[in-house]
């Protein structure tokens, strides 16, 4: 409620600034008895490592996972998962022409208005970075929920208005934008180098399709499923929308094209993307994000100072040009997270 | 956590059914000293009643709110206002011949599915009844927002395809679909007739402008205002997707064009929709939803019963058309929680 | 967290004053297709209600339940589960000699310090009546309960320095003082009416004894299961003290003694009250909560009013000489409430 | 709610086991712009930490506290404070004895029952160093509390059926029990080394007044302030016991003798224990907690393995003899956290 816990019964805090001692999580409610290990959990943050292609900021961070506490013997125990990523190469006097200038798309002026104090260094928790300590988290979900059968898979739909014409989930990892479609991912690569180039970025649309999920999960009438992955969502750094199902194009359809008729095999299509009233249908989740550009450009842009005067700011340094490549596994581990959440109160709804 | 909880310092309880005794809220966390009465509540029910127009549905239905506690010689007392809404003539007979069904688009069969059980008569629980307490809890909220200098107005945008091209927030309440532009809300109201009398519905875009916020609104990281709001707005049954600002569009945008710009007089533009790092800039918060066409519609549509035999189904008697008009409290409403809550938040911070 | 509701899973909201329409409370997190009827929380009231015999208040208060929400067809469908009890006869006026002082060992000074405004009728939501709802809720609670084989049992086990000789079981509903102890329960029952006729009061203790629970229940390390039945004691407005097992005979101890052997049959002895760690051994869970004197008293008193004037005052009308055998049903609400919530974390744990 | 997190606004999360990597605490909800630094915690945990004096045990444990996050320039940023203290020497070998056995007091059943997997070493997450993450929290909870004035002291009243006669906070510090009184300190202090040669251990009283708590702190009617500082003391491993102001003694009161009257200049006496209907009078706030011995002793006790076959068991090693000068800061720290959040809930209800 403070803001950096996320989930009742599988609950997750994260702490840390992109230029302090390091990020982390506590993950509070794991199951005992699962196997668990760092590479379950470093093999999901080499997903969201920078460095990782051509079009990653070849930026040098420290990704390298260390188990605090919560295992014995290879298994987890019921008690709290700390863990944690140490920051290396924190070099503030980097930022020292920045600190106090409010970069325009960053959290710089929000933060200080509600704090009254800011940590300058990187974007401080406002930073990406803060999101690892949500893949760690979220490579524990994932191992869980893929014991029950569950499968989440996200990946970039659309970029600078390139369009995937397929789906095609054999060749996410095989492409530098994790598109779903080879086609449109080459395209879209060609354009995030161009744009790099120019000093620019630009936004996307993932997709993230939830298979495996039993009819029922989901609490009406607040937490329903779509509005706890909503929020999870939405609390992702550079996410401005989502959508489930047919989404938006719903306000466009009549009630005859957007009901999914049902037959003695189940539902003949999915509009509602998985959910009706807030309770998963057993049928594909399917929700899409709105990602925006990378805020950091390497652009002339027009702000001001703490004090209000005008100045022109630009960002020096190598930034990703679209963040969908590494947002992904941060989707992901949000999706189950929620789920493993709401799995946990359907279980305890029946005693 | 339950389900029928939402908010932490400002919080609402919602309970009951479209069929049983009546549908109502718990306030908890109000100020003391409210001047409040039954008509400050009463005036935002009404907007959300039906019969309200030639485009809502004729249904009878009791929205008469009754004070059951909290309030004392016209003044809160800091303790928990209850609210009630009797339902009347609740003839359960009348939905004999659909209890066994499982109409589409409606929860019958997650609602089945998770509890083992169901309430068929109209909705039970998954009720568009049940917003009503939701309207009356923000009748409170937007009262104790007004104060602060916050104004909530939320709108039809776009309907069955046909878009406003203005936002003329006067005209709202003067035309059936609370639309934003006078004639674009005629166009709307006559395809919404024609579908009606097709036995078909249609869904839409309903925009929400919250101005008055200052800046410093949101908790990072998890609890983000525009998670909330997102996590407040699917709560809401017909809501399929939420953008902010930009929203979707940001997807095809360069870091340059989304990007707001800043001179000492502020923010030149407002992409991010009023809110940067899930914390308000100051600027007018702006987001669109998504709401779906109304499931139940007057034609012939494929289903299966309980006992997964297939059966043709067609829902008589009267329903809205097109959702937007009647959501629209009940999006301000849940907006005005949100903030509430949130501003609570921030107080408390700094202690 | 904003008061007025207890428990996260199984979790119970109440509402309502001693003089406005009624008190009443609403529980979310029932599960689905529990045989639930009027009786079975109308019997829990009667246990509450004034009136039951020569030494509780022969005040009029109608104990009648009126189920609101959440029960279709004599069942329990998953969804919250509304309860009221329509006040009667609150003649505001009574109140109107008392309404500016502060009444001794009331919290009438401390409400006014805390909001600014008082309900000084009957002493508003800090009345006693107030657990009426929690009553409700606990007979809903130990239905559930007693299906797993778990029995809740609190009686009188001291009062006014008269102490029970044996703990019997069987004669607690037929004494008035609802103690353990037929000799001792005739010698409280003559020392209370004696007070009675002398215009004062007395405290007591009350022990609670709950069978049946099985080994692992209670969430380390904040939830602990004797932590969360402390606050949910120490939350029952006349209760001052509570003590497991040993208790406070503990600080005398050795650890020699103190400790519980085992052996093959279990544990040789019980100092622990059935919790280690945190968590049920399996044997009887065992505590004792000291009960102050009750606050109101026919006794000229010195107090101030509000604009701090020296004034005395004394409380006409008739009062419960000794809560004890009306706090009862109210102690074992709050630990069948408990034990269901820590029982749903339980089984949620495994998911 | 999963069991290792404290508070709402002000909220405390801990991890970590005796014989992991360490243990550790996420606080969040700090205000921005404290001023906060390693020796402000590390002297709260040196009151805390092992060999401190001649009855606590010389058992070797790192208790030096690093800060991981949410301080910058020296003071704090709003965000999460992550602390750390490392564990050192700890040799799993050691345990090997035990691994099988239930020591009697110690919660090895209970976790096993609980959660089917047990880490054996040092008592793992049931450890008493899990209260150092308490300490630092509740260093930087006083820290803030100390600026509006709050002062919480405890101190042992009584240990082995010695008893304080006189309340001289000026000598807590001064003596290895940290009582009150020199003179009974020096008795406690002799038995305590005799017990501790005959291998056994005992049981006390700590005592814990809060002055300066402004009235209206504590939040009706289920978060009382009472309520939420029993839960706390309850949530601490050793305790088993706790009462308000005149607590079990009120048991044998009459009310015209527990009523605390009041005059022009405030309360006359204080039996509330500066607490009623839940809310701080502005009175001293008194509450005293039953410490069990300690469980770990040199003495043959009578067990069984986890196979359930009767064995003898003996706890070697040193371990403290009495709890009590140790667990004096815990309850200070655990008294300061639960003050500091309802400060911040009676700053939000206002809003």
């Amino acid at each position: 409620m403070a803001g950096s816990t996320f989930g009742d019964l599988f609950r997750v805090t994260t702490f840390g600034e992109s230029h302090g001692k390091g990020v982390g999580v506590i993950i509070d409610g794991v199951s005992p008895g699962v196997e668990l290990n760092e590479e379950d959990i470093q093999k999901e943050l080499d997903r969201r490592k920078p460095g990782q292609s051509e079009i990653t900021t070849p930026r040098k961070e420290s990704d390298t996972i260390h188990i605090l506490s919560g295992i014995f013997e290879g298994k987890t125990t019921g008690t709290p998962i700390g863990l944690i990523l140490y920051n290396q190469d924190q070099r503030s006097g980097d930022y020292s022409d920045i600190k106090d200038l409010f970069r325009p798309g960053h959290a710089d002026f929000t933060y200080l208005k509600k704090y009254g104090i800011r940590d300058y260094r990187g974007s401080g928790r406002a930073s990406g970075r803060e999101t690892a300590g949500r893949v760690a988290a979220g490579a524990v979900a994932k191992k869980v929920l893929k014991q029950k059968g569950i499968q989440i898979t996200a990946y970039t739909y659309r970029a600078g208005g390139i369009q995937c014409k397929s789906r095609d989930l054999d060749v996410i990892e095989k492409n530098p934008m994790r598109a779903c479609d080879m086609e449109a991912a080459a395209a879209m690569t060609q354009l995030v180098i161009r744009l790099a180039e120019e000093g620019d970025s630009v936004g996307g649309i993932v997709e993230c399709v939830v298979s495996g999920v039993t009819p029922g999960i989901g609490e009406p009438v607040f937490n329903k499923l779509d509005a706890e992955l909503a929020k999870a969502m939405l609390s992702i750094g550079a996410v401005k929308g989502i959508e489930f199902g047919a989404g938006f194009a719903a306000a466009d359809m009549k009630g005859s094209e957007h009901n999914d008729p049902m037959n003695s095999r189940g539902f003949i299509r999915n509009n509602a993307g998985g959910i009706i009233g807030g309770i998963s249908t057993g049928e594909d989740i399917i929700f899409r994000i709105a990602v925006k550009p990378t805020s950091s450009i390497n652009k002339t842009q027009q702000t001001v100072d703490i004090n209000n005067r005008e100045k022109p700011i630009r960002t020096e340094g190598r930034h990703d040009p679209c963040i969908c490549p590494r947002i992904i596994p941060v989707v992901e581990s949000m999706a189950a997270i929620v789920l493993l959440d709401l799995y946990k109160k359907q279980e305890a709804m029946g005693v």
